[in-house]
């Protein structure tokens, strides 16, 4: 159950309905919600319409502005800004009035708590506010954030290297085998031993920042171009529990069983 | 390192701002985005123009809305959607233009993967859109976030109990020690012995997003009436990595002592 494959990896509508169903059955209806009641205006329409308007960006630029918003917004707030600060100028609303400056607090894993690491939270922002939200008709846009999990979690990072590295020092690349923030940081950490406030560590969550815009801003652009098959997949419904998918790293061989489904009581007859 | 006591709570400045420095030292300046340069128009400057317009809502009121938005958007989607729907009525703008239901994502720990739970990232989506980021030069948001999700981890949930609850059966309550969805659904699980797809389990996690949406507007309320003292921590700040505050449970008895400061290379005279 620790180890990830990747010989199963195109989710079946199947899988999805049935791990809807794990989640919360029956929830998979739109604009049922208080705000479907508001009176129509401009931005507010746009905003909850999916897909947003997506004009194809270039991966590397778009990458060295992530690299660079880093060193504003960190890891969650700079790969949303690297996207929808060129689409605002593209395309102007509904991505003009997206708060992008407030996600700073993806820092750290959410306020250097270590939790998901920005790059993952923002990748999926990315993805499920231009795509549109599973209940929105489309499921692309959770796949397509699942599916970078899984490369941000099974990839050697950083991969995208800054034309002007504010950091000349090499930095080493990990392989995280998690979306957390903790765990990936602290294997890099390990590797290059190099503290929290170094500024090859910063530099290094930059250069990973960065990676991730480049990865999703690739992804966009083949599903702009109608060629997108997700690799995405979503855990729970594979494990019966929502997990990440490194269960031995934590749980070493002693791996919790979730409770089975019980029998239903018979019916009076 | 483990054990998290409540001894001392109230983050000074000082800490705050090692905090930042390292996270990344320099990046504590607003307005220098690639949003800043785009012409004036009025939902775009109100999104980034903070704080947002609040006025105090009912918790018991907005808890109620919460548990039932949860069965359309779940833990994260459905805290936002709580408190930005009576503001967008109360409010209108900027509230109006934000798409929460894209954030239906966050669910089972960010599309099933199991990390941050919704209830915790929804919180924090809230709390630094409407009192601002710390670039925005209140660091009261941030802090805010941070208090709620070392409530969450600390507190038995779920302590809301619907008017009319979906589900009869009791449902147990259970102590997280972390904020992780994984974790908490996990212990709950165990301690229910019902299974991921199982109703209890469903009801429960709406009954935590709901208490987690009183708690987040009774702050909300105290902050707007100027009474709000934080006991928000910033745990990068105190461990020397982003970290949650459960050591022990992952690592048990082995806990890794993060890198420590290198010495400067002597200069030469």
């Amino acid at each position: 159950m620790g180890d990830k494959t990747h010989d199963n990896v195109l989710i079946t509508r199947r899988r999805l309905l049935s791990m809807a169903g794990a989640l919360g059955a029956g929830a998979v209806v739109a604009g049922l919600g208080p705000f479907s009641s508001g009176a129509g205006a401009g931005t507010a329409e746009l905003a909850q319409k999916w897909p947003w308007p997506y004009m194809k960006l270039d991966p590397a630029e778009t990458a060295e502005i992530a690299y660079n918003e880093w060193y504003r917004l960190f890891c969650g707030g700079a790969v949303i800004s690297s996207i929808f600060g060129q689409l605002s100028k593209k395309a102007g609303e509904p991505y003009r009035s997206f708060p992008v400056d407030a996600f700073i607090f993806l820092e750290g894993g959410v306020s250097g708590w270590g939790t998901i690491c920005g790059s993952n939270a923002g990748a999926n922002i990315v993805t499920n506010l231009i795509i549109g939200p599973r209940i929105s008709g489309s499921e692309t846009g959770m796949l397509m954030g699942s599916e970078l999990m899984d490369w941000y979690s099974n990839t050697a990072l950083p991969v995208f290297v800054p034309k002007k590295p504010r950091v000349t020092a090499e930095i080493p690349t990990t392989t995280s085998n998690s979306p957390l923030c903790h765990i990936s940081v602290g294997k890099w950490m390990k590797a290059a031993d190099k503290e929290l406030a170094s500024p090859e560590r910063k530099d290094r969550c930059a250069r990973v920042t960065a990676s991730m815009a480049y990865k999703v801003t690739e992804l966009l652009n083949e599903w702009k171009d109608g060629k997108y098959v997700t690799f995405g997949e979503i855990p729970s419904a594979i494990y019966g529990i929502t997990a990440q998918q490194n269960c031995n790293e934590c749980h070493g061989e002693n791996i919790p069983t979730p409770p089975a489904k019980k029998p239903e009581p018979a019916k009076p007859a």
